[in-house]
């Protein structure tokens, strides 16, 4: 950390321009003590707490990256295509300080960083930036939009830790250091499965769709990768009626059961074939990502009513959200069936804005979380299977308001439901934070999952966990420092919390 | 506290089975300082602050200790009869770690605690454990699963400080304790009386049905003990129609009131009968533990004919809703009338899972919070008695979110509000330091209540007391560290707090 | 600081009356490390980070300082009529602190503050005190009721840092300080003009109503303060057709305008002439109070129907309500063509008691938050004008809730989207600290407006952005002692957090 030499007033009144690009140090390097409190009663507890965790494997219970990365382990392509173009944290906030916006009714911004429109595009979307090194000099220029974000602290490791970079980014260090990546880049050690091994992975789960073939997972297993990298269940476009592909992926997912998808039955044999087929693939969970968190079954009758008018292409928006909630009871009856675990990432309105899709498609950095409500929502479930021996409930949010008030409470209840780890928005130093100072209260440290990574950057996967563990380490010490635990429990629950609860709660089905 | 030795990787991965029962400490005793921040800019100060209030006497103006308990002066029970069975925040921590769950639709661990089926349970519903012993190791094996909640802060006081407790609770120790507890609970000086000269409490206000007799308040009295002990009038299950007990609990009221309950004005009139009643036997407040804070008045003819179709049991649940909202009004109109402190506490779920009421009965730990609206809620009692100079209505909350937003702006504004201390999951070191943190920019300390336990464990009383002022005393301390306020006003705002003004916020009615 | 000599129990036990106002230190003092973390580890970088800040210019780019004030330069009333009477924030909290209540339905305290009944008011409404002296000693009595508040601190600062106050106030002092500040008062350097130079303000915006003449800022341009002092446009009266004066207000916007409004055409055009003329004044913004942010459009065939049944006298709650909204949309679409930035300040529920408001008028210190929903409620603003290079939004709230979960998810993916600074109940230290905690993470700091004090308190001002710097220089100190953030940076953030972003933010349109 370099000290400030005192700058006059004047200074500070000169235009921005170009201002926030000069100030990168001469050598970069990560602190040992990053993220762990600065209060001096606290950090000699924290730091001692944190060596325990620091060197444990990886245990990544839920994420997406692509398992075909793992099973071709071909060389990552160039910096902008593995750190920016995907990243839709980081996009996000560049478009959001796009300042070469052109007119109303346009949209900026994402293809400046090789986001590509789609093929129905209106005429006049810009085309995609193809030179990875300008998309690589944007993101330079911005660097400090970052200040005091998530990104910018993943990114830091990242770049720091796993590439060895030289310089923190700027305008005049862009260049710089997208030859010392592409250098990287090209060498055998930052293959992915040397990453990986390197990263200390010990299992990593991914996200796959329900109809599937499971290729990937079946050429790792052929390697003998099989229990280092397992698939997730996730059947969310299966499970709402009125998506306009949702015939398409019912289709696929009749063929991929091998058996045709004619009506409610059907439809719940393959989703049950499928799960079969994901449980001997080495899977532990599902995961459903519904904008609401409701669980309320239906009748038979009414369901297949529903499915059935699906079918015909005749299904109301009211029939949809009733059905989608139908689905999570019935997935939930399923997983008390054969065990997967049951991952519910409710109350994100994903594509807010209706023209980037249309230019861009889907995900790219429009997703909103919405006030989200638990309780009655998941009462259904809670009182179907929530003292049921063979199913597990992992609830997620980013409505942090929940926390105190709804998720920790019935965590804290029922035996078959678990709090997740701070998700997506929340997942930050300060968002984990307050999770544990508002869920342990009333669910305690041992009704959460344990640490969740949930990225798609491979390459983040490193910085994720071990931020947690110094944050966990950092609560830790407090009540450690306030004499309400003492310090080799502190030590014992931050091993499981790194380690032993994501394992203990994403067991092997039948386990 | 104790240094914990550098554990190798190794040790970290081995099976977590029993390693959370070896880590007991030798001796076992409570740190002067704990629950003081740890900053070394703030404790001093907090120490300090805390001095001041540490030997006050408590003022316990609202909980659920048994009357009976200190009229009877009888020995406390069993080491399980005591701390496990009746404490459900306790129950419910080990039951949602329940690992012997049974299949579906089952519900298991609360027996194992001691807790009995109801009559009518299902065929099948495990009867309670009945050897204390055993439900002692129980709780001893599941020490753990109390890190870093406010049950494991309290308990730790409550079995060191009034207790004598050797050692903490672990598989090992289970037994040692459990004798250790049996001897001191035989003794004169663990009787109920003798405990509560010793807690150092001036007054505690008991809860009580609107029906009840108060027999055991007359035998207190008897003993000059009348003063120390006060009812408080809680008439919830009179207010909701829809209960199938109504109208046994309407028939309890007209008999306790000596008079017919035969329409909505005999029933007022019971009401009004029993409210003095409760004056004369020295209460100073009523309390309403409502799902919504909504109360907004019906007109008399629509209240009368809710009363008449409740009577003839066709009571629908829009009347039962529109009825019990209406009935906080009228609470609050005799309020006004007879000088009654009116508490309202609404916001939470009870019984969240029915199949644990039909085991198990009501009130077994699966209550809830809800989000809870209170700017039109309470507009209704606000606009008609907020300025009374005869009216105190002092509210609570278990949603966090409405203490920025909503309570401390009214209580801020309206001079009969006061805003409830951090309430049940709240209720806290963290939920109390939020409650400041959150409360104070707007409602200040002074239209706050002071502390309430709310509690039904009459041994935890002097922990959770102890515990706010040193919470307290922490806020305080960095509003000094910050120059925001002056050590002697810090000093006089925590005894304010801790002593003056829950006094203040219950006068007895009339003075 | 004074030391607090250690105090006997029973003197803590002794009755309250009058002890709340003999502690005032001998003399009063401002003390260089105020709202500064106490943290040893985050105290040294925070100063060094607030001296880079604090000498800087004060852009105050929002607020409710009366043009006239400016244009006058005449001295200041008395000390109740500048700091007491107008001061909501301060008369709410004596008012809810009231002892002299009388019986229901009486409504008392504001009139003992010097607050005059209304023409209309109710028979028995108790008239104004109009002794200036006297007001002046019931605040002074009740300086203890603002410990840990804003206003305390505001205050304080005032008093000693801009009318060099000897003493706190208290009962004993509140002569002598009345005295004291009637002789600065009478003094020419503290007349308004030579204030705002004293207090270093570059620019300071009004709020004014849509149809004023705005001759108090043609008076100020005429002397040269044109650039100084900006006017704001605001029509919340306009916008909501269900107001008893709202034919009165379109009457004078017409007259304003020049031009009969007799339906929606020239109702719109009306509003575009005003907003012309005020951008011609030097207007930068535009100000929108509504209760709710919902922003959705309506056919104009619908906008056109209501506002001729309003012209009648005949719109519904459900038509203002839904022609409120859809002017919200219009206001956007005005802001993308003649470039205002247009700020939202949603959310309050103003004039909670209608009994005050019946005896006292509007605007008395009875406004209350409510929840507030921002994703769906912006969304037709966003999709419409999110990425137009000519449109700002800047978004407020009093629902703290929503930073996390909402409006930084928002504002880090809109170019359009600015996230204004903690606004009235969470104007405060711990508020803004939170503000950054929970939207730093999604937002940074560059999606955020900057400070905005949005004062009526001509003499607060400094108060105001000298805490909000301090504040943002200890969130800041914290991520560069937890090694998140370089201290070089951090300089440079809270230097554009302070002077940059709120010019930015505010542009001058066409700029």
């Amino acid at each position: 950390m370099q000290t400030f030499a005192s700058t006059s007033q004047e200074d500070h009144l000169t235009s921005t321009a170009h201002r926030h690009t000069t100030t990168a140090p001469a050598s970069w390097s990560l602190h040992p003590d990053r993220a762990l409190p600065a209060d001096t009663a606290l950090r000699p507890l924290a730091r001692e707490i944190y060596a325990a965790t620091a060197g444990l494997p990886v245990v990544s219970m839920h994420g997406h990256v692509d398992a075909g990365l793992l099973a071709d382990d071909a060389p990552f392509g160039d910096p902008a295509e593995l750190f920016i173009t995907p990243d839709h944290y980081l996009v996000r906030m560049l478009v959001a300080q796009s300042t070469s916006r052109h007119g109303a009714p346009g949209v900026d911004g994402v293809h400046s960083l090789g986001v590509s429109p789609v093929g129905s595009a209106p005429q006049g979307t810009p085309a995609a930036e193809t030179d990875p090194r300008e998309i690589w000099r944007r993101f330079c220029a911005g660097w400090h939009l970052y200040r005091g974000t998530p990104t910018r602290y993943w990114l830091e490791h990242a770049l720091v830790d796993v590439f060895d970079a030289p310089v923190a980014p700027s305008t005049e260090t862009a260049d710089e250091l997208f030859d010392h990546l592409v250098d990287r880049l090209a060498r055998p050690e930052f293959r992915p499965r040397a990453l990986f091994e390197q990263f200390n992975i010990e299992i990593l789960a991914t996200t796959d769709p329900a109809q599937s073939p499971l290729v990937d997972h079946a050429r790792l297993a052929a390697d003998g990768w099989g229990d280092r990298v397992v698939p997730t269940f996730r059947p969310d476009p299966l499970l709402h009626v009125d998506r306009p592909d949702w015939s398409d992926h019912v289709r696929a997912l009749g063929e991929a059961a091998g058996a045709d998808v004619v009506g409610y039955a059907s439809y719940l044999d393959a989703l049950r074939s499928r799960r079969a087929a994901f449980v001997a693939a080495g899977a532990r969970a599902t995961d459903h990502g519904h904008l609401s968190a409701d669980t309320t079954p239906l009748d038979d009758a009414d369901a297949a009513r529903i499915v059935d008018a699906a079918l015909r292409g005749e299904a109301s928006a009211e029939d949809a959200a009733a059905f989608s909630a139908h689905m999570l009871f019935q997935m939930a009856s399923m997983s008390a069936e054969d065990g997967l675990v049951m991952q519910l990432h409710p109350g994100v309105l994903r594509d807010h804005c209706g023209e980037v899709v249309r230019a861009y498609g889907q995900d790219k950095g429009y997703d909103v979380p919405v006030a989200t409500e638990y309780v009655h929502a998941l009462r259904p479930v809670l009182e179907a299977f929530g003292h049921h021996k063979n199913f597990r409930l992992i609830a997620f949010t980013v409505d942090e308001t929940s926390f105190s008030r709804e998720l920790a409470p019935l965590a804290g209840a029922y035996p078959a439901l678990r709090l997740g780890a701070p998700w997506w928005f929340l997942d930050t130093p300060d968002g984990m934070r307050r999770f544990r100072e508002t869920a342990t209260d009333t669910a305690g440290f041992y009704n959460t999952s344990g640490f969740v990574d949930d990225t798609r950057a491979f390459c983040s996967i490193p910085a994720r966990h071990d931020l947690a563990r110094r944050v966990d380490a950092g609560h830790l010490a407090r009540l450690v420092a306030e004499h309400r635990l003492g310090l080799d429990e502190a030590v014992e629950t931050a091993v499981d919390l790194a380690y032993h609860l994501p394992k203990a709660s994403y067991p092997r089905p039948g386990a």
